[in-house]
């Protein structure tokens, strides 16, 4: 298919130990890749890395120079461990300090001064240059710097943040789906199906097998941005699954 | 601290498009994250990229150069979107073909010759020099390739085919972990939790925000591969955290 649009791509970045361990199981990424969906951008990658200064700087630099956008989730707290503001810093052969408006947000939340202490300053910590992403949850704020937007760990306010960054981006034309129960096997569809993918090439058909108490089944995924091709294509494997029940 | 002993890493593959668009959730991945953890493999990287050949050929080949072990998931089906087999054959400069002992272990199954067919026999397509990984649920085999497990994406059945690898694993030191739950706010404790690592190099503490109804609260996670050194850092942390209370 020849795509009249330049296309909007993103890869996500989280950075956390706890993922890799297996201890906590990372639900940013489902919430940030159906957000972004819906707003027509492509999520190509997600990448997870552990708490650690040279992978994040890595990843960071890999990924903001082959997409769009790259959302990182995780690292931004009070407490020795969050250390991806520095990590951006670097990743960016940037400064970082306290940034003032990011003190006076915590001002906000934190009205006496014993509690805005040296930890939850740390917070207010912004690489030079970056803008900066309310968070009327907890106040402390992430921040965009490039290409890059940094937000929160815990998912209640990386999901806030990402309300805020949502209508600031450049948005794509929505990839449109249709989704069709097989009551087959894939193996039992797999070549006919393959004919109705090469000659609907305007159309990606995916094929996701499962179990469940009935047994093995599959759904066929279709998504195109062209909503007259994915018809076209799904009457053609439907009409291919009549065929074969006959 | 020093670890005398050769660390055993990881990363996983995760191939597919249903995920990056969030129509499925990644389940796989905090499974296998669990299962190393247990095996003392310290899992540095968990990758998800999309059904495109280029894009799996260079996340293996970056992957498997850097850790002891790459555990893919996904893409090793029946149908035209299951590019995974011959996406690893690329990585690895080598052949692929039907595989006659893949080709035995289908026909166990299928023992109709009409069952096996066209579609079915790809996923006896097996990259030259690969070892078999035998799946008790579908028949359908992984490979191991040099140093990459290529395992299914249908959990039940990645599941299966881990519990055929893992027993082959070089082993390292299982992390001992202790979890504290703090009942403070993180930007309460991140100070003096920060003197606590300090004093306790060979333990790695992390700090973890949530919010649940009562509020912010945090637990607090410490990971060692040193016991004593655990205990120690631990009775730390208590410390700490009874001297804030008072």
């Amino acid at each position: 298919m020849t795509e009249p649009f330049e296309p909007v791509t993103a890869a996500i970045l989280v950075i956390g130990d706890e993922v890799l361990s297996g201890r906590t199981r990372d639900t940013n990424s489902g919430h940030i890749a159906t957000y972004l969906t819906g707003l027509g951008i492509d999520l190509k990658e997600i990448r997870v890395v552990s708490d650690d200064e040279a992978s994040i700087v890595e990843a960071v630099n890999a990924l903001r120079a082959r997409y769009t956008y790259v959302f990182t989730t995780g690292g931004i707290g009070p407490t020795h461990d969050d250390i991806t503001a520095d990590a951006i810093a670097m990743a960016f052969g940037v400064g970082i300090d306290h940034d003032p408006r990011a003190v006076a947000m915590l001002r906000e939340r934190f009205t006496d001064p014993a509690d805005l202490n040296e930890g939850r300053l740390r917070m207010a910590r912004i690489p030079f240059g970056a803008e900066l992403i309310a968070n009327r949850i907890s106040k402390a704020p992430g921040f965009i710097l490039g290409n890059v937007m940094v937000m929160a760990g815990v998912p209640s306010i990386m999901q806030a943040m990402l309300d805020v960054v949502g209508p600031t981006l450049k948005t794509g034309v929505v990839i449109e789906s249709a989704t069709i129960r097989a009551d087959a096997k894939e193996g039992d569809i797999a070549m006919p199906l393959a004919a109705v993918q090469r000659a609907h090439p305007g159309v990606a058909i995916g094929s996701y097998p499962y179990v469940d108490e009935t047994g093995f089944n599959t759904n066929l995924v279709l998504r195109s941005r062209d909503g007259e091709a994915l018809a076209a294509a799904a009457r053609a494997v439907k009409a291919m699954l009549s065929a074969l029940r006959k």
